[in-house]
C-alpha cells in the first residue's frame, strides 16, 4: 500500500500536522494542498468553508490519496461529517483527536479551547467534549489574531508575548483550566509563547501531534500502513504564492532537512476556479 | 449501540485498562475477565498463552461484545493477530498504543521497554517500534518479579524500591533513553516507584493510558460509541477466588466509588474448563 496520506488546510497551519505525520510516520508519502490565497477560513460563512474544503478535498481524491486530513479546525467544524459521510477512504479530523487527548490528560475536568472565530462559534469542540464526558466543563476562546500573527512569522518576542497575554486574559481570569487544547493548527508554532502565557501547570495540548497519532491508529487497524523501506516522497500543493509557501514551508521544516529534500512545491488549480 | 466492551487479562493487570477505559468513555459499559487462577502468563508456552487467551475470547464473545481489548501485553504479543484476523468486531491490543505514544514522545529515538519475560522474548515491541521507524533504538528489559510483586500488593515502599532499582539497573546504566513503556498492565501500579527510579528526565508511558485512547479512536471510527445518557453497568468475572479478586479491586478503584457501585463481580466458568 503505497498510496499517499492527503493533507488539506487553509494555509500553513496545517504544515504542523505534516511536520508530525513525518515525524511519526516516516515511512509515509504525503500531499499537501494549503489554500494560501483564500486563507484564513475563521471568519468565513458556514457555506464558502463548505465549500473551499469539498474544493480541497476534490483535488487531493484525484491524486489518489489513500487517506484525507482535514489539518483545518475551522474546516472540520463544518465538512468532516459531510466528507466521511461520502468518501470511501477514511477522513480524520483535527478536532476528536485534540478532545481525546484533553480528556486522557484532564484530572479536574476543567478544560480551555482556544481557536479561529469559526472553530469556536461552531462550538465543535464543546460537543466533542461533552460528548466524551458530559461532566466536562469548557472554556472556549475565540483568538482571532493568532493566525495573521503565525502567517505574518511572529512567533515570539515581547510582542507576540504582549499580544497572547492580551487575548488569554479572559481565559486565566476565569476559570481554573488544567488543560488547554491548541484548537487551530496555526497555534503550534506559537506553542511556547502560548505555554509561557497560560503557566506552566496547564498542559497544552497540540491538535496536531494528536492528529498524526490517530492517523497512524486509524491506518494501522485498516492494514494500510507502508510497510516498505522505500523512502517517501512529498508534495505539496499551494493556491498562493509558491514563493511565499516555499519561505514559511522551509521555516516549519528548518531541523528536518532529510524530509525537505523529499519535498516538491507546486501551484495548485483548483477545480472550481 | 449499548453493547458493552469486552476486556480479558491474565489477572488483576488489565483493570488498569478498565479504570482508563472508565475514565475516558464514561458512558461505556465494560465486561471483564480476569484469568487470575492461571496468571501469570509470562512464563507460559506460545501455545498455552495462545489456548487460554483465544477461552478468555470466547467467553466474553458469548456476552455479546462490541469490541474486545486484550489487555494483557503477553497474550497481545502472541494472540493479538489471530484474534484480529478471526473475530468479526474490533480486537485491539496494548502494544500497538504504547508503542505509537512513545514514538510521538520520543525526541532521542531511544525507548526502553519493561515487561514479563513473554513479552520481552516475543520481540512485540521491538517489532511494533521498528516497523514505525527502522530508526529507533530499543532497550528491552525483562522484570519477572514485577507481576508477582504487583498481585502480592507490594507497590511502594522502600523494598519495592529496592527490588525495582535492581532490576532496571541495567537499563539505567547502558541506555540514553528518554521514554520508557510499561509494557505489562500491571506495571501502572507502580508508576511512582519505577519514575522516582528510573529518573523524572525519562518519559514513562503507560500502555494502559495509551490503550484506552485508542479505543476511544477506534469505537468513534466505527460509529459505535454509546450516544445515550444511560449509566454504564460493569460485570467483572475472574476464574480464581471472587474475595481475593475483590479486594484487589476495590484497591484499584478506591478512588472511584461511582464507579464502582455499578459493578458486579462473578466467577467465570470458561467453556474449556
Amino acid at each position: 500500500m503505497n498510496k499517499a496520506i492527503g493533507v488539506i488546510d487553509s494555509g500553513v497551519g496545517g504544515l504542523t500536522v505534516v511536520h508530525e505525520l513525518m515525524r511519526q510516520l516516516p515511512k509515509e508519502s504525503l500531499i499537501y494542498l494549503g489554500d494560501t490565497l483564500r486563507c484564513p477560513y475563521g471568519p468565513r460563512s458556514e457555506e464558502e468553508i463548505k465549500k473551499f474544503t469539498w474544493e480541497m478535498a476534490d483535488f487531493l481524491l484525484q491524486k489518489n490519496i489513500k487517506l484525507l486530513v482535514v489539518a483545518c479546525n475551522t474546516a472540520t467544524a463544518f465538512t468532516l461529517e459531510e466528507l466521511q459521510q461520502q468518501l470511501s477512504i477514511p477522513v480524520i479530523g483535527v478536532i476528536k483527536p485534540g478532545a481525546r487527548a484533553a480528556v486522557k490528560f484532564t484530572t479536574n475536568s476543567h478544560i480551555g479551547v482556544i481557536g479561529t472565530e469559526g472553530t469556536i462559534r461552531s462550538n465543535a469542540y464543546t460537543k466533542a467534549l461533552k460528548s466524551i464526558d458530559t461532566g466536562i466543563h469548557v472554556n472556549p476562546l475565540a483568538c482571532p489574531l493568532f493566525v495573521p500573527m503565525v502567517e505574518q512569522g511572529m512567533l515570539s518576542g515581547a510582542e507576540a508575548e504582549e499580544m497572547v497575554e492580551e487575548t488569554l486574559s479572559p481565559m486565566k481570569e476565569q476559570s481554573h483550566i488544567d488543560t488547554l487544547i491548541l484548537g487551530c493548527t496555526h497555534y503550534p508554532l506559537i506553542k511556547d509563547t502560548i505555554q509561557k502565557v497560560i503557566s506552566s501547570q496547564v498542559k497544552v495540548i497540540s491538535s496536531s501531534e494528536e492528529t498524526a497519532r490517530e492517523v497512524s491508529t486509524i491506518l494501522e487497524f485498516y492494514d494500510q500502513l507502508n510497510e516498505g523501506e522505500k523512502s517517501p516522497a512529498h508534495r505539496f500543493y499551494t493556491t498562493g504564492e509558491m514563493g511565499v509557501f516555499a519561505k514559511i514551508t522551509e521555516g516549519i521544516f528548518k531541523e528536518s532537512a532529510d524530509y525537505f529534500e523529499s519535498v516538491t512545491i507546486e501551484k495548485a488549480v483548483l477545480l472550481y476556479y
